[in-house]
């Protein structure tokens, strides 16, 4: 299948890849040109303007975005909308808000632009894996486009979900429960390091690999993680989110589901970035101020 | 290797099983002849009582003990403490408190009795794949059992942690991250199960099985409970915990460790099992109060 692409990072650009591998046409665009260049010696178009990006695509066109949410996709869009015609296909792969990718279906809609919203999983290693791909949209568009689903996805890998914003809304939830799991092996591998048994955490990890319950592909990166450095010695205790979390924990309080596991995964994060706690300075004055406890100054 | 075998419930029978296939002789005992009767069909020696299982095992003997932690292991150990001669070793499999088992190791040296803590992950799939193994005690006794850790365990599913109660303590983390994981899931997909978008919950299971972040053994059987009734309308929303939960929390506890997602999925069991939330109505009495709020009466 020919398609645009726009957005050659760490995914971007391996996604690309497995494209080209699996001989689809890509054109390609990127804000800063170097990836373009990069990518153009793999065997992918090269384009230097979403004008030469569209031009270079037959109709229906296909582009897929997979660029930063939030402003990045919805400028993008924005340009793209008097660029493409009527029944041409838009597929943002990125993690956008699924709110955000209703209401872009919509205003697509009204231009005769198909949306879908394609979330997708497997980080880096999706080059050499596949990544998981949750679609949402029209039904007979994802039809259409099957075939670089496919392409991206291991076997199995890829599924159509439901109408707009449902490829997008899995994948958040996908995120979510990412957190969690995250946290849960952070916990036990805090109390671990902290045992007085002097216990090998890589080999805690690579054991449990083995036939245990915990058993999962995050456990096998966590081994890797900690091969040569199990102390990790060599990272700040700071843990960014990007997003997903966040519209999880306000899926729970719009549904008035109790998430907490998610909504402490995401708080981890929060404490983890804070330089000074004032809330735990609040607690200190109060403690000092009702019982006289010490305080620690600065 | 010839050993004998204490308990023959669920994870019990099956380890015994495996240990048969691969060429152990087991003597076995349970508190119910019939599960004695069961296993002796499949190769085993019966014993219908420990004075018995242990006269027919030859020096060193080995007892492994199969059997719910507490006064159970406990009791147990103190009959056999005068059954059993020096260099003989218990190794108790089973989910007992690490520091029972700190304790346990330290009374019976005195008796010259060796004593291992081995514990097992794997549920009643182990039979198939195998149990992950970890185990705690001298290294030497380890070494010396090691083809019964083989048998029982996958391929490299088996590691020496260190001395007495390591293997618990490992064990009892990993029960705690597996709490943390599950409660993960159990946010996630009751989130999915309420939203509009009638997500096929067990298809998304399984894609998310292929290539995902979020891919595990958890996850693997999440989809086979989904597979034919995504609305689980046969169970009751009800879920015991069988201390290892509350161990872990105790050791955050101990350790000045944070360990939100493990205490938040044990009191999300605890709250599964409350008929009625006094808490709860607690704070329905205190809206009212100060608010006027209404209160649902029984």
């Amino acid at each position: 299948m020919k398609l645009g692409f726009i957005g050659l990072g760490k995914m971007g650009a391996f996604m690309v890849e497995r494209l080209l591998n699996d001989g689809h046409d890509v054109v390609v665009y990127n804000r800063t040109p170097e990836k373009t260049k990069e990518t153009e010696k793999k065997g992918a178009v090269a384009a230097y303007s979403l004008e030469e990006l569209v031009s270079k695509l037959p109709a229906p066109k296909i582009v897929w975005l997979m660029i930063p949410s939030g402003d990045p996709v919805q400028n993008t869009i924005e340009q793209l909308i008097p660029l493409l015609s009527k029944d041409d296909i838009i597929i943002d792969g990125g993690n956008s808000y699924y709110k955000d990718s209703v209401r872009r279906s919509h205003e697509l809609s009204v231009h005769g632009i198909n949306y879908m919203d394609a979330g997708t999983s497997g980080g880096i290693w999706g080059l050499q894996l596949g990544y998981c791909v949750m679609v949402g949209g029209e039904k007979n568009i994802f039809d259409h486009c099957e075939s670089v689903f496919r392409t991206l996805a291991p076997e199995n890998g890829y599924r159509y979900i439901g109408k707009a914003g449902a490829g997008h809304y899995v994948k958040m939830i996908h995120n979510g429960i990412e957190y969690g799991m995250m946290q849960a092996y952070a916990e036990g591998f805090e109390l671990m390091h902290k045992s007085d048994y002097n216990i090998d955490l890589h080999g805690v990890a690579e054991l449990w690999d083995k036939g245990s319950v915990v058993r999962s592909w995050l456990l096998q990166l966590l081994a890797n993680a900690l091969k040569d450095d199990k102390d990790l010695s060599a990272l700040k205790d700071y843990v960014e989110d990007s997003g997903e979390g966040r519209w999880t924990v306000l899926d729970g309080i719009e549904k008035s589901v109790p998430v907490n596991v998610i909504a402490d995964s995401l708080f981890a994060r929060f404490r983890s970035r804070q330089e000074e706690s004032y809330g735990a300075k609040i607690l200190a004055a109060l403690r000092n101020e009702f019982g006289g406890h010490s305080v620690k100054k600065k």
